[in-house]
């Protein structure tokens, strides 16, 4: 099939998963000692996670949109390996949400940061696969044929990215507090100009235009 | 009228409803007893129903733009079958918090299993009369004509599809797991390579760049 | 600005509301007295409140779609109707499970229904002055010149829409029940062949394969 | 990239957030005190803050899109900046929460209506930065050179529409039903014909349906 409805439907699940994340902010009762001030400022975790999931995956929006540019048509394992990283898409305002609640919790912070950071190193895997599998599966999905060396790049660029969410996991032993951080700069450091994925950008205005 | 804006609808209420279905999964209190990790052990159940719903809204998803694909316009009757499959579609996330909650319950785990294979079935039931009606009912609606004897077959084979559901219905009455595991098994089959329920699949990717 | 948006957008809203429908319709607590199967049924108006909404809003969803076929370009007037249209849309979710809830009260129960019903009322107004506006206010909005005889049976069609909701609204104060038959049987009737509120969907086919 | 799943993204989030809105108006409990219009009275708040928070976010959307029909292609810096309006366009929700369950109490009402004037702020500005880099950043990015004197002077406009929200920040240390009330004349007039921010809106209307 071609590729509109796919981007359409990882459009919907991927925006809805990011809308859903408002949820995990709750209003503190009026009934709550100290005052609203006091009670807001509490659930700081809250607001941190939130932007931070945000722009996480707003990124991955953009190089989701970044893969299927390059792609003429879908097979049925695409669509597959596509609904996986939804699945994880999807799983993210739960995983925000533990970790608003745990991350100045004495008691669970370390677990529920490492599950934070895993799913986005998760989430990070499935992308991997998903675009591997546009690289090098089948030559006739390709809007045109890439030099090898250039897959190559663009299939090690996506590998490398994959270690700070591994690190961000293994940080979680030590605070929860430094794995939000490093999930943070990943987010920043993509959200930058020039750091997309997609080492082929240049041209991207001209052939948007014609398509 | 024509497809686009069926496609676009039906997209959003499926993206819609596999999202919503993270809502089921809690977030556990940190006043629990017992810790983090063994709160979130014990609602395995969740992860597992979340899993198997996420694959199985998927494939609906799949099946239903093959089935779209052949139509060139559609009718009222068309438009109100594919409200009642978006009726249950969208029903999904109740059903599929109903046996995470009640899974691994003494009461009522027959009863929960049995209405979520019951949702998957229903489902499947408004899927197979809605594919019927795009074969049968007005070949003015498709975009090729199929030969008789491939419709039937399309229309066999979507049939055939059902009696999966109605065994794991039958088998609530004997464990809950046990209805999980067959849907899990349906879901995974129908996720693996060159299961899906379309046989005229081969030149599909021909005819998507063509459109 | 062209209608494609427009579309996109409203489809969007219609397609979140329907499926959120689904959140009114709780699970039973494990800890409640008499069993699931009890508790289940206790809850019935929630499953008859969930169906007749999205039928509902479903055939809101298909008129919509007609209205705007006609349209060849929105200005800021149909912009902000569509807005009013769309704001009582989202609204029935919190009247669904208004509704579900007081079904079956002593106390309440009128007032809950008056509210259901109202909120069809409210919606169909919406909607009638948006196709008053696209029919009458500008003939430049509309892709053909329809005859003005043709345009005041559209409209009149429409109005002739309100009265049953009306007549729902004024049951409530007999029964939430009769409320709930009376929008049942709109809801059915509207999703019968051949009732839809658009009387030139004759050549709806033709238009949609050149469209 | 092209515009396209840019427009279908944003529609997408504003789309969700403007729906989730309603989740805020609770359902009163049957074994409330005083009977159902009594409770029902009692939270008109949530009303109006629905009915603002609607208005204003779909008055955010007929501004994107006038925004977005200027542009040709997107880069990274237009897309980062659509997601940091998009992420305070998704936070509405808890706003808008928030000034509902705050703005009669004695506690907390002034902040709850700064934030909520302040949220509407915070997203204004963002659309603010974005247009200003649409409009003045890269050429090739528009579809048609405008006049310098034309983009200072949508910019001007846009700028102007800052200081009501600033306002309504300032008035909440007075009281908070003056901020919702600032808001609400905002929202108001910009549905009213012939104001939105977009003075080369006349063309419109041949354009689109050129396109």
């Amino acid at each position: 099939m071609g590729t509109g409805r796919l981007e359409a439907f990882s459009d919907g699940v991927i925006a809805i998963a990011i809308t859903l994340l408002v949820l995990e902010i709750k209003v503190p009762s009026p009934e709550a000692d100290g005052g609203l001030a006091h009670a807001l400022a509490e659930q700081w975790p809250s607001y941190a996670a939130y932007a931070v999931s945000f722009l996480t995956i707003g990124v991955i929006w953009i190089n989701h949109h970044a893969m299927l540019r390059r792609l003429r048509a879908a097979d049925h394992a695409l669509l597959v390996l596509n609904l996986v990283l939804l699945l994880f898409v999807a799983l993210l305002p739960w995983t925000t949400a533990l970790l608003a609640e745990y991350l100045r919790e004495d008691r669970g912070q370390h677990l529920a940061a490492a599950i934070y950071a895993g799913s986005f190193l998760a989430m990070s895997v499935a992308f991997y696969a998903m675009n591997r599998y546009v690289l090098f599966a089948d030559e006739n999905l390709l809007h045109e044929r890439l030099p090898r060396a250039q897959r190559s790049l663009i299939d090690r660029r996506n590998f490398i990215g994959l270690i700070p969410y591994a690190v961000a996991v293994a940080a979680a032993a030590l605070s929860s507090y430094l794995t939000l951080a490093i999930c943070a700069a990943v987010a920043i450091f993509y959200a930058l100009p020039s750091t997309t994925s997609d080492p082929v950008d240049a041209d991207a205005v001209d052939r948007s235009v014609a398509s």
